[in-house]
């Protein structure tokens, strides 16, 4: 493989404990190396030094902006397209809010079984409050596109499953949507940072995502949002905020919206968070989304060809085609909780998603193949072993 | 005056540049000495060494409600009523929304024109979302009580308006409300760690505030939510996320609302910002509210004595009487801007609001007579003089 990012060096950016193979940089990004001194310094000169000026002299203000133009190409978003803050259900929230706004005569928001959570909590709550009859409805996943059909006002899904890794075709997807008037909402957390996304070419209208699993944001990172920019002028935002006003410093009695996704902003930006996240960013002027990704399939096909041949125990729940998948890989098992505790226990870190799904994440800016071949191996001495079978791996923290 | 603060010791407890005097903390307080450190201790040790583990062994996901429960007191809230997160602008769109819910057939949300714009921003929003008819109406807010009636489904107020630092008669206006089945929403954002506040005392439904003034958690700080106990069952959110789910880590297919106020958290917590929240919030192990509201009451009225013995160009705009006033004192002036550009240049950092009011925060967790002092010679100074007509003074940056 030729590449034009040294995967030693973006390694070398984070900050890995000792003795730990971390396999849940989908959850969660690892610490950038410069972090803690970074957000140091913001504190101590920026706000302790600048007080109220840090607004200005320190670039708060313009942070949310900012950063969402470093994000932009990641996603293969226009610059001045994207911007940041809140959480991600707050941004799915606005961007559903405004995607059935601009399809006021359908009543259907289409999404699917393998949504994460949230995002269909987050429509049952709009559309609870909306009190206008929308139907929420969630087909399984390769269902989708049959479910596609003039009544539905929204297509609002994940590219990527948060269990199994299953990767939609958006570019399908959303051409087929807008042939049928659909307005279509990309939520991009399990993408921006781990494969190349092409907003820009899909023409869907929203996409939304969190910073703080493979942007390596941190815990509570801000969230994403991208708005196709002949969109944006038509918003009129549900969450109008003052940081989303033209003027926000007018203090204006009334609402007017800034310009394109700007209004998309809502409160005071969330400055610590953004100085980790602009840290993060950094890793990005030495690699290629496209190496990334290319790596990462690499990497997955080893770990899938070291676990079906040395542990026949697990069946793979992901997608074996590389192009249906995301950056990860997850396989079954229906002790799949007790294994995971016991190879966390032992230094390899994933994750658990019930009701059976061992979750690895497969992240080359800081994963190599020895990460790779050691993750294999441990897991296939606890399953083949049954060393998960002790009362420390299988006691669960209720999840009432 | 005798008080259980030792006045000193909090003043320590901040890292205040030298030579400065910093009037502006009702706008941004200033950094506890102790933020840098705990900041890259936690990204390090926390973030850095537990990686995803950080949830539940850092502590991370009961922040918001640990947290919430260190201001209840602040407040005059009982435990488990009061939960943190995302932007003092969100959290006004979940109480209105909530509120608006409680009240489902009347149509007015009742504000005044004294309150934060973003506060009605977010009204106009959520009415235009809506779609059914709600009218704001921002009477002076002198005349608000007249404007109470059985047509009033919410009386949403900030209690200290940022402006002239008038303060509403919270307990009387809540009592007029609830006599005439309106729900109350109060804006605490010039209150909470400025004065004391008896929400459980004047029994209003909802209370929201920033942390970011008085309670010095840095650019960017989570915001607060307080419900009422007994109306926080009754509540289906509007912004239904998954931390607000009764069980988050169940990936339920469907939402169902988390106990008590719990249900008004949204998104994953800003981690970051809540350590500097939680080392702020320090400062109360040292400060009872009591006292800090008396020494307030002290120092306003020697700033406003001292101002307008020497400078009688300028006006007051606050309430003369303290308890109709909060932690700030206002004065008028056709040039306030340039005054203000000229006083920040010079080292006393008040603000600015247009058209011609210049803002100055009293907080004696860190300011003492001699702050005071400075800052009035200085005003008189500069006004007296004609110190501030300089072309580098009334120079604004636009606010389009």
């Amino acid at each position: 493989m030729t590449t034009a990012t040294d995967f030693a060096a973006t390694r070398a950016f984070f900050d890995l404990p000792e003795g730990v193979t971390y396999l849940d940089g989908n959850s969660l990004g690892p610490l950038p190396r410069a972090v803690p001194e970074r957000l140091a310094q913001a504190a101590r000169h920026d706000w302790g030094g600048k007080l109220i000026g840090g607004w200005n002299d320190a670039g708060w203000m313009e942070m949310p902006d900012r950063l969402g133009d470093r994000i932009a190409p990641l996603i293969g978003a226009p610059a001045g397209s994207v911007t940041l803050g809140d959480t991600l259900s707050v941004k799915v929230y606005q961007a559903l809010a405004a995607a059935l706004a601009l399809n006021p005569d359908r009543r259907v928001i289409l999404s699917c079984a393998g949504n994460f959570p949230s995002d269909l909590y987050i429509a049952q709550g709009l559309a609870r409050t909306l009190e206008r009859g929308h139907d929420l409805r969630t087909p399984p996943p390769e269902e989708v596109e049959a479910h596609l059909s003039e009544e539905v006002a929204v297509l609002m899904l994940t590219e990527v499953d948060y269990r199994t890794g299953r990767r939609h075709d958006m570019a399908r997807l959303s051409a087929r949507a807008h042939e049928l008037g659909i307005v279509t909402v990309w939520d991009l957390a399990h993408s921006a940072g781990a494969l190349p996304v092409d907003m820009a070419g899909c023409g869907a209208a929203f996409a939304v995502g969190c910073t703080y699993k493979y942007l390596n944001s941190g815990p509570g990172g801000p969230a994403f949002i991208h708005v196709r920019p002949d969109l944006a002028q038509r918003i009129d935002p549900a969450l109008a905020g003052w940081l989303g006003h033209e003027a926000p410093f007018a203090f204006d009695p009334d609402y007017r919206p800034a310009p394109a996704v700007m209004r998309m902003r809502v409160g005071t930006p969330p400055v610590l968070q953004m100085v980790a996240l602009e840290t993060a960013l950094e890793v990005w002027d030495m690699a290629r989304i496209e190496d990334v990704r290319a790596r990462s399939v690499a990497l997955s096909q080893r770990f899938i060809d070291a676990v079906e041949a040395s542990c026949p125990a697990l069946t793979l729940a992901s997608p074996r085609a590389p192009e249906d998948r995301g950056s990860q890989v997850s396989f079954r098992h229906p002790e799949g909780y007790a294994i995971m505790q016991a190879l966390i226990a032992g230094g390899v870190v994933g994750d658990f998603r019930a009701p059976d799904i061992l979750r690895f994440g497969i992240t080359p800016l800081y994963l190599d193949e020895a990460d790779i071949d050691r993750a294999a191996e441990s897991l296939a001495h606890i399953v083949n072993r049954g060393l998960w079978d002790a009362p420390e791996f299988r006691a669960r923290k209720p999840v009432t």
